[in-house]
C-alpha cells in the first residue's frame, strides 16, 4: 500500500491534531508552515504542499492548480465559496480531482441555533430578557400578547442540504407547513420543494423564511427589495447561509416598514458588521458573530469526520459530502 | 333547563368577553363591579358573586365560602397557590364543589418556553447576540466552543402535568435522557419517573433540571443549597413553577461557584424581582418577567377553554383540568 501523503492547514488545536496524525498512521500528515487562524481568511502557497495527494482543511488555489500529486480534496468548511467558480470546477474535471466539503460537522449545530433564533423570536427572548415589567402591567400584556407558537405555522428553506434535513427532522412536533426551495427537486426530500419560479407564491404565506444558501455568482444579493417585498407581511427572516446573499440595505428597508417583524442573522457581509452599521442598532435586528455551526469539540469532529471519509477513500468506498 | 350564572372576573377585552356573553347564552354572565388587573393579585369580595352556580376567573376565599349557590370554579391560570390549602381543600370536600383549572391553556406556551430557554443556553444566544467578534479571533472561537447540542443529553422535570408532556413531545427528536418526578407515580407517564426519595440520584447526572413545582406548603424552597449541591456540576437550571419553590440565595452561591453554568427563570420571588436584586446582574442568570404561559389571543384561548368546559358541565360530562 503507498503511503498517502495530507496536507493539512486546519487550525485544530493540539488534541485534534493528535487524533489526526494518530488516526491516519501510517500515512503521513504534513503541516503548513505557517497555521491559518481563520477559515475565512485567504490562505496562502506552502512550499510543502506539491508532496500531498490529499489535501484537508482550505488549500489555495494556486497551490492545487500547481500541485502534480493531488487527488482528493476535502474542504474543513461547509461552505465553499472560493472553490465555488466556474475556473474551479473546469480544473477539478480536468485533472479528476474530488472534492469533499465538511457539511455533515456543522450541519447538525447549524440546524440547532435557526431552530434557537425560531423560538427566542417566537417567545421574544430578548425583550423579554431585558424587561423588567410587573405582573398586569401593559408591557407584560404586551410581551405575552406578542408571543406566539411555531406549532402549525409555515415555513420556506432556502438552499436545501444536510441543514434543512436535519431542522425539518427536529422540527417535526411542531407540525409545521415547510416548503424548500431546491435548484433541482428530486421529490425524495420528504416535503414540499419549489424552484425559484414558484419561490414568490411560497413566500407570500410563509410567516418564517430561513436562507441557507451558499455564496457563489447566483445568490449573491437572491434576498433583495423584490424578494422581500414577496414575502407576508410581518414574517421573521433568518440567515444562516452566507451574507452575501442579502441586499443588507434592503433588509434594513423592510425591517423599518415593518414588512418584516425581524431579523436573525448569523452571517452577515462583511463579518463583523461594523459597530456603527445601522443593521446593529435595528431593534428587531438579531446577530450572531457567525457561531451556527460551533459545538464543544468541534475540531475533533471535523477530524472524526475525515478519518472516515479516509477509510472511505482507502477502502475506494464512494466519500461522504461529495461537492464536485 | 335551569340559567346558568356565571361570575366572570378575568380581565378579558371586548373580543373575549363577546366570545365568552355569546358562547353561555342564553346562560348569564356576572361581571364583578371592579375589573381585576392582575391574576395575580388578591380579588376583592364582589357583592354580585352570591348570584353565581359557576365562578370563572380568581373568584376570592371569603366569597366562595359565603356563597350559597356555587357549585363550580374554573380558575382562570394554570397556578393555584391560594386556592392550594387544606383549609380550602375541606371547604371544596365538604360543599362538594368542582374546582377546575386552565392549564391546558398555557401548557403548550410554557413548554415552548423553557425550550427556548434550553436552546438559547445551548446556543449561547445571550453572549453571541451581544458579541461582535471577528471571525477567527480568541472570543469567536469561545463561543462556538461553549456552544452545544440537546441531543443525548440528560434532562430532570420536577412536577409532572400538562407541561412536562408537551415539553417531552417537543423534545423528541433530540433523544434526550429525560426524567421527571412525581409525587405519585403512574406508570403511564411514557418516560422514566422518581419520587423525591430518589431524585438526588438522577439530580447528579442532569445536564438540565427544569422546575415546573407550583407553590404550595410542600414545594417552598424545594431547591435549596442541598438540592443544588445534588446537582451535575455545570448544570443548567430552569424555573418555570413558581419562584417560591427556589431558595434564591442559595441559586446565587450556586451560579457564583459554577456549580451552576447558568439559571434561566420566568419565575422569581417577589415579581418582579426587584432591580437591584443581584441575580439580576449576576452574569449567567437570564429572567423573563413571567410570560412563559403567554401567547397570542390568550384570552380567546381561556375563554374557549372555559366554553369547552361548560359545554361538558352542562353535558353531566367530567371536567377537563379538574384539580379538586
Amino acid at each position: 500500500m503507498p503511503t498517502h501523503r495530507i496536507f493539512s492547514d486546519s487550525p485544530l488545536g493540539d488534541n485534534a491534531a493528535r487524533l489526526l496524525i494518530e488516526g491516519v498512521a501510517p500515512h503521513e500528515i504534513i503541516l503548513p508552515q505557517k497555521r491559518l487562524t481563520s477559515i475565512l481568511s485567504a490562505p496562502e502557497p506552502d512550499p510543502a504542499f506539491h508532496l500531498a495527494d490529499i489535501a484537508f482543511g482550505q488549500p489555495d488555489l494556486a497551490s492545487i492548480a500547481r500541485s502534480e500529486r493531488l487527488k482528493w480534496i476535502q474542504v474543513s468548511s461547509a461552505g465553499f465559496t472560493r472553490y465555488d467558480t466556474p475556473e474551479f470546477r473546469a480544473l477539478v474535471k480536468e485533472r479528476g480531482l474530488i472534492v469533499t466539503n465538511s457539511s455533515s460537522v456543522y450541519a447538525a449545530a447549524c440546524a440547532e441555533h435557526v431552530f434557537a433564533f425560531m423560538l427566542a423570536q417566537s417567545r421574544m427572548l430578548p425583550q423579554a430578557l431585558r424587561s423588567q415589567a410587573a405582573n398586569g402591567s401593559p408591557e407584560y400584556f404586551q410581551l405575552r400578547a406578542d408571543s406566539f407558537s411555531l406549532r402549525g405555522q409555515s415555513m420556506v428553506i432556502l438552499g436545501f442540504g444536510g441543514i434543512a434535513t436535519e431542522l425539518v427532522k427536529l422540527l417535526a412536533p411542531f407540525e409545521m407547513k415547510i416548503t424548500a426551495m431546491r435548484r433541482h427537486p428530486r421529490g425524495d426530500e420528504g416535503f414540499p420543494t419549489v424552484t425559484g419560479d414558484d419561490l414568490p407564491a411560497a413566500l407570500a404565506t410563509a410567516d418564517h423564511v430561513i436562507n441557507i444558501l451558499p455564496d457563489n455568482e447566483g445568490s449573491r444579493n437572491f434576498i433583495n427589495a423584490a424578494r422581500l417585498a414577496q414575502m407576508k407581511r410581518g414574517a421573521v427572516f433568518h440567515n444562516i447561509g452566507r451574507g452575501t446573499t442579502v441586499d443588507q440595505a434592503a433588509l434594513l428597508d423592510a425591517l423599518r416598514s415593518g414588512q418584516l417583524a425581524a431579523a436573525w442573522l448569523d452571517v452577515t457581509d462583511p463579518e463583523p458588521l461594523p459597530a456603527g452599521h445601522p443593521l446593529r442598532s435595528e431593534p428587531n435586528c438579531f446577530i450572531t458573530p457567525h457561531t451556527a455551526g460551533g459545538h464543544a469539540n468541534e475540531a475533533e469532529t471535523m477530524v472524526r469526520h475525515f478519518l472516515t471519509n479516509f477509510q472511505r477513500y482507502l477502502a475506494g468506498s464512494p466519500l461522504l459530502d461529495r461537492i464536485m
